[in-house]
């Protein structure tokens, strides 16, 4: 079993995953966090992008449930041999992981090696296409704040286009239920999306989900005025009065403050769920480990 | 005690580590891999050169055999700061580790640390000088897949003049009673090396042991036409149809596909053994560390 | 509880520290060396600077104490995408993390980070600031070899003002009673101290510690000849001999050779202290972890 995209999930897993990951929200909070259900397995994180977070949001996760964890960082690879990821992909399966955690600039690389190895592959970022662990993760800390996510408006603000962010959780929060709103810069929409500005999205949404600006994409869109993105396409506390009563902000991270978002509402924990975000990740990779190695273990997943 | 080169091994050692590795391997088959013979033990790779495949096998290797498990790497080093390999090797073994794992690019740097540490040394690949743990797991592939090593025709095939991996396995398969034969570009050849062309050697073979191509040492070699290698000196079906029935084809990785080998050729799981060697090779890396770190525990190494 | 700075420890924790750490000295010469009094917790190393050994000396200690040990290099950080230390601080916090050991090229910035988060912060370095596990091992190695520590002589001699090193080891030694003199080329000793030769330092000293010779701020000093700088600010045989009876040498290390300290000299294991200082770097970080997560886990810290 893989975890390569929200579509590659069933309900049941799904459900499975976020009523998991609440339980090891809360077990992550106690003094000493040693499981043991994964001991004598390896799990291989292969990142051939790097990202603080997300690797070690995994190797913490991997860790407190007692599995062996090694890690190929990107600098070290054959890849920059010539190696062909399919024969990467190949070689680290004779090496007999369990899970191969992998993050790839490419879109559909964690799936071309899905398709060539034994074990459990898990899509922790692949290009423009998806982070389903990120959208999971979303959907967590959203079902623990707001106690659902059936009926929710969630708008999502930003480089649409491009983001796997968007895409995941577009995908994976309205087939629970919520309306989804995307808005942002009109160059940076999918073709086709339905045109509504950053105000109408934000207006009475329960949840607003800023994306992180890659700087390089929007030199056009930022202008030369510091704050010209933040005033057009960002979340100000103006326009975050326009959402609903008791409306949270959320962030994928990292964030760039005072460009798509205004610093002290990220920081106002009240209002943010920005953190809440980080520690659900280690409690949903914890959770989608166990479920995608059950199979191997010949055990269910759950506890 | 260390494993240094093929050299420095008795034969005793060598039947221990070739038969402790038939049996790792197929623990490495099974579901959950901990023995827990190094518990409390510290193995610490210094890794002066980047190696994607080596260091994950031997990371893997010490991790299921429940050691701890630390990796210097190269962009840390204070090397970089000017410190000798004598003095790095001599602040490590203050750190009392119980093996150190050493990369290279100077031929002697392993066995040079070894005569500063009260720990065991394992040469993980020294520039042009030796790759035991290679020999090694090629000859356990051979041994897992033939049923015996002795009597065996092996070709070597490539850059031999420059190949730790063809000194190493010259070595050790001849001692073991293979008939090996080395070709290559006449360039490329050690002094005084008997003239035999890739052809001849691969006549009548039982494995065909191509080398990886350095590029960059073979640019008269490769001459202007992509496939002007892979032709003259590289392993295309044509020439592996030279070889004895049954012949099977071998490789370090990374390939280079279409350089030295035909890449279908390299794929083909009833030909090549490429993929074994790569799991042997944990294999016989926790074979290596069960027997050089025995004497510490008080122990024999053996199951 | 942090570990920030020589002031931020009480003197029953030093005191503790140091009578811990000559205990684990002796466990990690014992053929197994792994207690479990961190089983369970998560030890995360934030190292913005490359440092090999003392990021070997943490994480070798964390495993020995049976932590899960994660490490966040700077080559993957957020901060490279301009997320701000703070920033970082929090996401860190999230994970969950027991202690955070963090290296920084700013002074401040690990208080900086303790003021953010709910768990130990341990500064293993900042910029021109502290480095207290250094002078705690280097206390330690002098309480070790000399059986006490009140009523020594420490000569301190090299780049006084812009080294840690030096600060911490000055705070730390004068306040265990220790006479410590500093020396060093005029223009490399803080304003207002007091006016020393590297000569009068030495004389009659018991520990002469020298510290590193940053070569990029000392080309004035250094001149154009190789050995002027041994010769005016640096530890020869010649030199040394000023020193009392018994008197030994210490470096925190990287040793540069024939620059601040003679080679032969810090290789003369009846006159140096240096390797033991390495040894001594992990059984005090083994004390400090343990001392650090006692309160987390419910208990007192001691054995």
């Amino acid at each position: 079993m893989h975890l390569l995209s929200i579509e590659s999930l069933s309900d049941d897993h799904i459900a499975a995953i976020l009523s998991e990951a609440q339980r090891w929200f809360d077990f992550n909070r106690s003094a000493r966090r040693n499981d043991h259900r994964l001991d004598g397995l390896t799990i291989l994180n292969a990142f051939f992008e790097n990202s603080t977070r997300t690797l070690l949001s995994f190797e913490i996760a991997a860790n407190r449930l007692g599995a062996q964890v090694v890690t190929m960082q990107v600098e070290m690879s054959s890849i920059k041999k010539g190696e062909t990821l399919e024969d990467t992909a190949r070689t680290l399966n004779a090496m007999r992981p369990d899970a191969v955690v992998i993050r790839h600039g490419r879109a559909g690389a964690p799936a071309d090696v899905a398709a060539l190895v034994d074990c459990a592959v898990i899509n922790a970022g692949d290009g423009t296409g998806e982070h389903p662990t990120q959208a999971l993760l979303d959907a967590a800390t959203l079902q623990r704040h707001f106690g659902r996510i059936k009926g929710l408006t969630v708008a999502i603000c930003g480089d649409i286009r491009h983001s796997r962010v968007a895409r995941s959780n577009a995908r994976l929060l309205e087939r629970l239920g919520a309306d989804v709103r995307l808005a942002g810069p009109p160059s940076l929409m999918p073709d086709g999306a339905t045109a509504m500005t950053v105000d109408e999205a934000v207006s009475g949404a329960d949840a607003v989900m800023m994306l992180r600006v890659q700087r390089e994409r929007l030199e056009d869109e930022l202008g030369d005025a510091p704050g010209e993105f933040l005033d057009r396409y960002g979340l100000t506390r103006e326009r975050f009065a326009l959402a609903g009563p008791g409306a949270m902000v959320m962030h994928p991270g990292p964030i760039n403050r005072g460009v798509e978002i205004d610093g002290a509402l990220a920081d106002d924990s009240e209002r943010s769920l920005i953190l809440t975000q980080v520690e659900m990740g280690v409690a949903v990779r914890m959770a989608c480990l166990d479920l995608l190695t059950a199979g191997r273990r010949g055990e269910t997943g759950s506890a």
